[in-house]
């Protein structure tokens, strides 16, 4: 048994230093040491596949960039629409703007913003999508499932865009529930114009299942549950388990859903290796994430 | 203002009795008796279309036929690809058991069986389903879009199945993201044995939208959030937003995602009328629910 | 291991009924359901002292006839001042007003009402809680410590508060943070009119350990964690660990403090005995124990 | 309005560097970033006098320096007995241990180890304890209040003691619920053996609320909710309410308890002026302080 440290915050302090002292401490605070840890592991292994699963609010919320960072070491992304959405928004010039949730929702509506917790969302910002859609619908209509779409959209999307980057790296992107997010809405006002697309729902799972199965290690990444951990575990029960496991979420354990559920549960599916090196850090991720990807920064 | 009036619980009290009681009070059992009054409005109020959304476990728990006493008053049903394989895997005579969520889950993994959270799934039961697919896979191949292959799928389900019912009742069932989930990869155990199947991702939309539009009235009913609640809050933003409100979650407000964000925000979008009664209640949804659900049989 | 029931609600159901129905399914209403019965058994214990401890807002909220109920059962009260306050301004005439917590809080500070989330306190309640402190001080300081405090407080206290109860069936109440409520804000006063008084900080300890160290068996209810959960649990360390517990709460486990923390956790110290019964449950208290104390009532 | 920045973490990056970036950001981490900046304002506005509430596992996860660094910059230490216990454990050579929370407690209690969520005690450190308060028991006797006896237990403590460092400073420190803690088990364990001490347990409330209402300017610091908060709040009602405010905890609000009370709701009850600059931001205060702390090193 190791004794905790009583750490000491030094002027100047660099986020990796602090997350290493953050490891020799107790509660939280060690799970976030730890998670740098097992991400740290997880990318250099070079025989690993890693799933990187991505839910809530990290793009509209201002961290972007730290998917970005993580695009230059996973091999697979799951994420919702809604991100893919904010992220083609901003970089078609639309606006999200700092705001307070203590406002009044009768105002912001009258304003034209959408709110999201404390961040305000220009309503107009949807017009430029539109636009976007309308122009480029041709390209994108020659996509047969989920991932060709998200790939047909990758390549025609600003420079910037998540979409683009794993367009470029060739990382598949899976997002089952499309249809679900502003997207999906997108396709729709082309289909009230009579026009036709066929995305096959099922098409995918092939794909993503077969890289589980076909790689010697796997690893996942879980930020804030959702359908994205789910369909990532899912691939996952076919393989060995998976190796290497790290989820921040601050969804709860009690309420039995799939987003909240601990990762040793996925022990019991086999989606997870007994052998596993695992952090399940209960935290908000728009504040554990970005000291992570810090810490990394400065190891990698 | 009206005083906090502090309740007496009575001997042989029925369920009915204490949530109203529960109106007079404070912190969540007030909100628990608002909600059971916010169901009562919006179901007996004739021109209002009803939208279900459930996420969460509510059918491995053992909750399943609370869905079906709301399955006579809704008029859409929006539902997580899990619910509706764990229905059917009961109806097919596959087994879920109590179980202990402090447990180790290697022996679990050894014993063959699943957890969720404090519920164990017996593995065995995917064999019974896989038959069952096996079998019906022709007639599902015939649908064009989710809502056309959930109810395909209720046609040829169990008599006491969720599908079976909303296909008796021409109820719409809506699953955006239902290739994740257990009938999702029983789809995948056709496809790999190069049978075809051809669903589209976007199709329902058109569906969905034009209720929420073509009612004079709209009321949403989210039941642990995820994409059920964002799915109909999308619906309902080309509706003059929904007239009446409740929801049941513990996902959390404070990281900004969709499945705990307080339904007033939705006025900001326009998913909620200004003018709309509604509850959110922070609460369990397998205790909060059913007895709600029993305020209700008392009422109407 | 048992299957999970697929529960039905019937129109005019008994709460009892539900409750032990729950007692078959999964999730949180297994526990509540599994609760029931362990304060059952515990209640039915002869040999059993139990102590009760309360924290959060049961008595302003309307569930102080909750707490009268159960001191037909329990044997030490450990409770916050402030719902001893909130009791004693209820009975002199005070008045406690149902809010909406999305208020502003300026305009209610105009208006003199105090917030405690959706119940409001009208600040001229205090008035007659001066008076009747300025009136019965000179009986109050004869107490020697803060149990004797609090019975000569029950003493001349009105006759349907928690604190006269306990006086008249000598069942001795703890509140080591008395100093931290209105209690202690009218003593303060009185000290400021140079009134004097002296009760012991320390000396009741004594008594609660004597308690828990002389009984046969003990069991324990943690009510909304706090200073009452941990001053028990205190106790306890110097028997052989309760026999039964129960604790209902929303406090979280992952911050590692005392309100939180997992029953089980307390094996380790010796406060709980290695083959207790005991529930864990987190729910909103004003919802789960009302429901709790409604199956007690028909069973016992 | 401004607009949501999409910030970039650099190679090397400062701690302060990214909570500067935070401040541009939205969810949670906005409020991280709002938080060091609220606390520096609180901090160098020299009119004000600034209270600090501790409760949590600060101390035995290994934050105590954390608090060291906050104690040159406050007026006012409300505390919880259990940190002042372990921090003395430490200081006298007891251990604390990083351990696993899902762990047998059964074994632990085997092994003398008592555990506090992730954190194993060694209950051997009691000893010690023991020792030093039998030694020292008649220089604590001679203290009157809980203030005084703690700053007599400050004198006779270890040098690098939150206790010592206080009496060395002149700051003063209260504990209304100082039974409620292993210091209370220390004396009891003297009283036992006939010793006599008397503290009083409401003489402190004098000196609290005149430091409040004697100062031009109050500041609040509540970490992890507890009688420390109320018992700052109930001081501050007597002033005209704290002009700068910081929460951080993962109390909840809707079971309407005062640890997890939002800031603003004081404004009703005029414990924070209408005017106060305040953030309350929900998060494990193990991973947030050091983070805030990190960042005023470098501002101040």
């Amino acid at each position: 048994m190791k004794e905790i440290k009583q750490i000491k915050i030094k002027k100047g302090m660099k986020i990796n230093e602090l997350i290493k002292e953050f490891k020799e401490t107790g509660v939280g605070a060690k799970k976030l040491g730890e998670a740098a840890d097992v991400l740290e592991l997880m990318i250099k292994d070079k025989k690993c596949k890693k799933f990187l699963g991505i839910a809530g609010v990290l793009v509209p919320a201002g961290f972007k960039e730290i998917i970005m960072d993580l695009l230059e070491h996973i091999n697979v992304l799951v994420i919702t629409g809604a991100n893919l959405t904010h992220d083609l928004i901003n970089e078609l010039g639309g606006k999200h703007y700092q705001g307070d949730e203590n406002v009044d929702d009768k105002e912001l509506n009258e304003k034209g913003l959408d709110r999201i917790y404390n961040v305000f969302l220009d309503n107009k910002s949807y017009i430029k999508l539109e636009e976007f859609f309308e122009k480029n619908f041709d390209k994108l209509k020659e996509a047969k499932n989920i991932r060709e779409f998200l790939w047909k959209l990758g390549e025609i999307s600003p420079k910037n865009t998540i979409l683009r980057r794993c367009y470029e790296k060739k990382i598949p992107v899976f997002c089952p529930a499309i249809a679900d997010s502003g997207i999906g809405l997108m396709i729709w006002g082309q289909l009230v114009k009579n026009k036709k697309i066929n995305i096959d729902a099922f098409d995918d799972l092939r794909e993503i299942i077969n890289i589980s199965w076909g790689s010697k290690k796997n690893g996942v990444i879980y930020i804030n549950g959702g359908v994205p951990k789910n369909y990532i575990q899912q691939a996952l029960q076919f393989s060995k388990g998976a190796d290497y496991g790290l989820q921040i979420t601050l969804a709860k354990i009690e309420d039995g859903g799939s987003s909240g559920a601990e990762l040793k549960e996925g022990i019991s599916w086999g989606k997870l290796n007994k052998n596993a090196k695992f952090v399940d850090l209960r935290c908000d991720s728009t504040i554990a994430l970005p000291l992570i990807i810090a810490a990394l920064k400065d190891r990698i």
